[in-house]
């Protein structure tokens, strides 16, 4: 199991604003039958890392289908075989050490 | 007013969980007088680019003084010059979206 | 055609080098049929999106065949759909401007 | 010794081509005294990491200098202390392991 941080960055679009465009990114999420959270900087993904890079990739073309010309699209995978990683899990796991 | 997306990797620790080092960066951010959150891939800042990547500066320390040889620190800075961004602000306008 | 920026860092390795993770990583380039370089940060691939995402994928799975048990994997995908780009083509672009 | 590695993106710029502020960031870099090098995809930087954090910060405000209103800037740091690093260096001890 692994998360994927996901930041969709259209480019040569006519105002600074991109919030739709982020928007359309969680329209499309909804019908994607995955864990997600959306943060001031990035969407979180939860899952098996061949379907979140599949989900990244269907994604990534949504500003196109708006007429954006270019689209620079970062992608950070933290991906462990150790134990299972979930939304929530590394945010609650150093809570704890800071109560400790 | 800008949002700084900050992690912190610290390399050839001897396990690979690293929860440890990122409550030492909270613990220290405590300390410094700004508003910011924990996601569970990055630390969000949010105040002005100076002072952020100063902050940023000193937090990529921290592993070093706990004996790590090599860290690997990304940053992410969203920066506007036409409005103010504060946390919390970019997931309300996109939540806004999807609601109309 | 996009290029894609890849950087695959190996976490709780005994050491801080990964040169021989990295090494894997270009030697298993060699067998995909793309242009590619290397450069002290990363490794940047050009081709059509949905397969350097295949490949970038691939990639991500060597470390873990040599026993490591976390991977963060950061991917930078630049997609332009105006014109074609090609790796050297924004060096070049960049440096003519110089000039001029 | 650190190696920082920089992207800027301009954002609600008119066309998607951004070529002509990667330009004022090298010209500007050219009165920096550090190595640097241009990549496809990014700057690469050598130096200590206070000097590089410095300098990054000068070269995310030139944008706004022409009229840009958000700019995104990435950063990646690289961070040794058991050995100096300097560019070339990884691209080199790759090289010889996949001769060897």
């Amino acid at each position: 199991m692994a998360l994927l941080q996901l930041t969709i960055i259209p480019m040569g679009t006519a105002t600074p604003s991109v919030a739709d465009y982020i928007a359309d990114v969680q329209q499309a999420l909804k019908q994607e039958n995955i864990k997600y959270q959306l943060t001031d900087m990035a969407t979180v993904l939860e899952g098996e890392i061949t379907q979140l890079l599949a989900i990244a990739a269907k994604l990534h073309e949504l500003p196109f289908q708006k007429g954006v010309k270019r689209v620079v699209t970062q992608i950070v995978i933290d991906d462990r075989r150790d134990k299972k990683i979930s939304i929530g899990d590394k945010v609650n796991s150093v809570k704890s050490l800071l109560k400790a």
